[in-house]
């Protein structure tokens, strides 16, 4: 697993004064980007570099709790199913003041060429790191 | 059924060229905010006049056709599901160049009264909007 | 003078409870892609279909009254000074509710070969349509 | 000084594939953020503990370079000018590849009461914190 932690931006709010819900995938996004700080180049390397990309085909959340500004979130990254060409990702979104669960969000991404614009082969090194977080049944 | 057209804005993909994946769940909440546009004061007169909100309890996206700049989405509101405090949205939009379907969004919100924040009777012009869009068999 | 009004969206706020500060520059670009809907095929027709496209070198914004959600902008788009190879767009941004200037954005673009990555010759129809608009002493 | 080091993200870009102009005032004010970290409840504890924020009355960006995906910034964080009720917040942007200056952020913002909407007295830790990092003539 994973942990990425972030305080709550003063932007982030919606007008009821909470986290507006669709910011949820963009924290998504954000801890995707951060999982694959542990390959070389990161993310960036993947998408600029060697032209791989993982457009979402689904996205689900399960809003919890509302989380306002002054809080945090403490994301858990895992991948809850690693296929041939596509990852499920799990981020359980908790408020940094008090533990309790926010969001929890599936993400499924289809590992891509950039370039020819189709699924492609995982390369060894995604794959590795993707297995090394594939938490259990 | 309610439409909503808009065209996609330059700064609304990201890094791979196509509409950021997050971008879907913003795209819900303004056709949320445009289908109220059916009842005198619109959204914003049940959030600020009347102090009701719908904040999401779930959301979900699959994501069938990627969408670029240059391109638009039409966007047709239904009401999938409605219960006595909550609404399921669904939201399926259109690619305005080819009419492919580019997202399929379901959204589940609870009625809530802001000021005590807990869920609340759905007032009946609220209900009677509804009512009129429940699709589906 | 171009127009274009909306409204104040859900999110836009922040947790101040009134329109993110750095937001009236979004509605500034929303104005410009605006505006060239003068020409045809708009903004994104010059963007995407010819390549040329308008990157800031300048952007100001003097901030004289907060706008809420429940507001809107009513924005007037014009140019204060048309160069060879750039453009200083206008935007004053009244508050729907009662008129009051909300804020006023000056935008200094280059026009640009997206290609080439450099400042280009203007094609006559931009020009002819920013020449149109130019307000002035 | 203050400094923050943040990589671009995946949505930050625009269909130009450069930083879109209105981020960097997001960036200005997640600077502006940072820098109050160096109170104690940082920033939040400002806006929601004490009720003191600090709008806008004016903001200004030049831009010299563009930034793309990939890259980073690294955010010089200074007070230009410390007045009774105001101050100015200067912002120098530099790209993390190279160390160019990308953007150069004036924002000038308003001690303000946000119970009473209106402009303040600085308070001492505030004003202590600030001039700490007031840069020279």
């Amino acid at each position: 697993m994973v942990e990425l932690s972030r305080p709550i931006k003063f932007e982030e709010v919606d007008a009821a004064n909470i986290v507006f819900f669709a910011r949820y995938l963009n924290y998504a996004h954000e801890a995707m980007e951060h999982f694959f700080g542990g390959l070389p180049g990161g993310y960036a390397g993947l998408i600029v570099g060697r032209r791989i990309g993982f457009p979402a085909v689904h996205a689900e959340v399960k809003f919890s709790a509302p989380v306002r500004f002054g809080d945090g979130l403490r994301i858990e990254i895992g991948v809850d199913k690693l296929g041939n060409r596509s990852v499920v990702f799990r981020y359980r979104m908790y408020r940094t003041s008090d533990g309790t669960l926010a969001a929890d969000v599936s993400h499924t991404v289809v590992v891509s060429d950039l370039a020819a614009v189709r699924s492609c082969e995982m390369p060894s090194d995604v794959r590795a790191l993707l297995q090394a977080h594939v938490t259990g049944s």
